[in-house]
């Protein structure tokens, strides 16, 4: 394998380098090829570096695989893309930013401000020719084994129906290339089946995928199809994504627990029935865990960027880099950039 | 109880008399007040009434708590609602509709076309006095057995921030009176709690409500805190709202199925246990089971109108026409009317 290397912004989310630190050491542990910027304040970095792996990490500093770099101010997420933007110099999420810009990390994993990484990635990395804006695009699992790709997760809170048209065609060059899917259906998430349903937007893009024999479209699909893997590629508006799939994670996460609750421990038996039956639900439904696949891809830009939740702990912020890790080992800018060109509707 | 009547539109929804005429025949043995027109195509009505009770169903005609009401048209799911509108004249719909305007009926349930049902509810019922759109409104159970009022759930796909601040203050209002609460908590649907977070008309709205000091405004909530009770209103656009909830139906049903599958039955010991599980589950989840919070109230009429699901069974049908008999004894639209004065934004 070959080396990888990737940039963590170390401030970002809602724990800052608590959770980034000990996700990038355990990184280390598992990937021996791979090397890692630690990017933020580095007291801080610093005191969150596993006292009990100091050996460890001194060797891992001394082969260059683990890098600390200084930064001077955070991106808060209160803050304004723009005005994040302006006054960006020196943070936390820029330098990241800009190791890969000076190709010194394949790519960077940011729990910030989705508004400011996604307008620092444009402005720093630039988008894919043909592309208007980046989408955030996760790989979510649905029923039978099935896999759905699904976006925009957030990044454009407002679309016009050529970003969905956009969105539809890298979504499907990514269910090709990564999920190995011939020809992957492509479906644009509406509030009917019918041809009438829904915003003007959506009927406009529908039009104009229908008329793009190169995409295998199926139509629309509505809210209750969605883990149903009745698409493998599911299109919508970043608000709409983003507040589907935090409902998908919310109920999930309201189940889980309301099962544990209401079953009690009452009796030995009780508890050896309570502790089998948390054993199934893990099995069954542990491929929704919304840690399992954290970290959503920037798609559209000429670099890899990723996503993570603001939310994120340890395991789930670990699973956005081994997002990152995937993406580059999958090499999905290039892909993307390569297919878009014949995918894209010409322009006269 | 005073006397109860709907009329129902009984050729609509995906499966239209085989539907709802078993669910009247049952609404009308189980409330011994209530009254029923069932407008559609006779003949096949007729070919739908239980012949098992036809000496009961004989007496409720006789009584005049069971009319049938000939129709000479449908209007079809796929219907542009202007077009459905204006060839509306002699369709199921409208004669529904004319029964509630004409005072023979207090409500109408209907599950057919939404934007049809919309428009012709407008048309013949007219909207209140400073409601600019009526909006579809479901109780929807949360943890801890609170519930929550959700609005819009799709009669108005797009909505700008004055609809959305009318929601929210009908919203309170069916929260104060239906489910008794003092000084209901309104919050709107974003994709961030920070104020910068989410669309124009979101923010626009926002700051509307923050001015209002009537109303309980607690600010944005995301996608993930749908069900969990930390308000009583959720206000959002009708696009948003259809999808969300209709991805948390998808999500149990799901779920529902999945656990029964594969638990599986290999041994009497795993069946009795799948058994007892199952009934855990139903009386743990059957609350968010979407059969039985079918129908959503179109808010902001002067008469009753409840939209049932499409794809409604009977028992789902059975619990529209019963959300149809709260409306009539809580006496939602008056209410409504007689707190919307005072609360509405002044218009200078």
């Amino acid at each position: 394998m070959d080396n990888l290397t990737i940039a963590l912004d170390a401030m970002s989310g809602d724990f800052g380098p608590r959770v980034v630190v000990p996700a990038a050491i355990q990184a280390l542990n598992n990937y021996p090829t791979l090397s890692i910027f630690l990017v933020g304040c580095l007291t801080e970095i610093n005191l969150f570096l596993p006292k009990e792996n100091s050996k460890l990490i001194t060797q891992y500093q001394q082969e260059g695989r683990l890098m600390l770099m200084e930064s001077t101010s955070v991106i808060a997420n209160d803050m304004k893309p723009s005005y994040a933007i302006r006054h960006s110099q020196g943070s936390s999420m820029r330098i990241a930013l800009e190791l890969v810009k000076d190709n010194k990390a394949q790519a960077c994993v940011s729990a910030g401000n989705t508004g400011a990484l996604m307008g620092l990635s444009k402005l720093l990395l630039h988008s894919l020719t043909g592309i208007d804006r980046p989408a955030l695009v996760a790989i979510v699992p649905a029923l039978n084994n099935q896999n759905t790709v699904v976006l925009d997760l957030g990044a454009n809170a407002e679309c016009d129906s050529d970003m969905l048209v956009q969105f539809a065609i890298m979504g499907e060059i990514l269910a090709k290339t990564v999920l190995n899917i011939e020809y992957p259906r492509v479906a644009l998430l509406n509030i009917g089946e019918e041809d009438i349903k829904g915003l003007d937007k959506i009927r406009a893009a529908s039009a104009i995928l229908k008329s793009n024999n190169q995409i295998n479209y199926i139509g629309y699909l509505e809210g209750n199809e969605l883990l149903t893997g009745k698409t493998d590629v599911l299109v919508c508006d970043g608000f709409v994504g983003n507040v589907t799939l935090k409902t998908v994670e919310g109920l999930i996460k309201i189940f889980m627990s309301s099962f544990k609750l209401s079953l009690g421990h009452h009796s030995l038996l009780l508890k050896l029935l309570s502790k089998w039956l948390q054993r199934k639900i893990a099995k069954n439904f542990g491929y929704l865990d919304p840690g399992r696949y954290n970290g959503a891809c920037l798609l559209g830009l000429r670099s890899i960027v990723i996503k993570s939740h603001g939310s994120a702990n340890q395991k789930s912020f670990y699973a956005a880099i081994e997002q990152a890790i995937l993406a580059i080992q999958t090499n999905i800018p290039e892909k993307i950039a390569a297919s878009l060109s014949s995918a894209l509707p010409k322009s006269e």
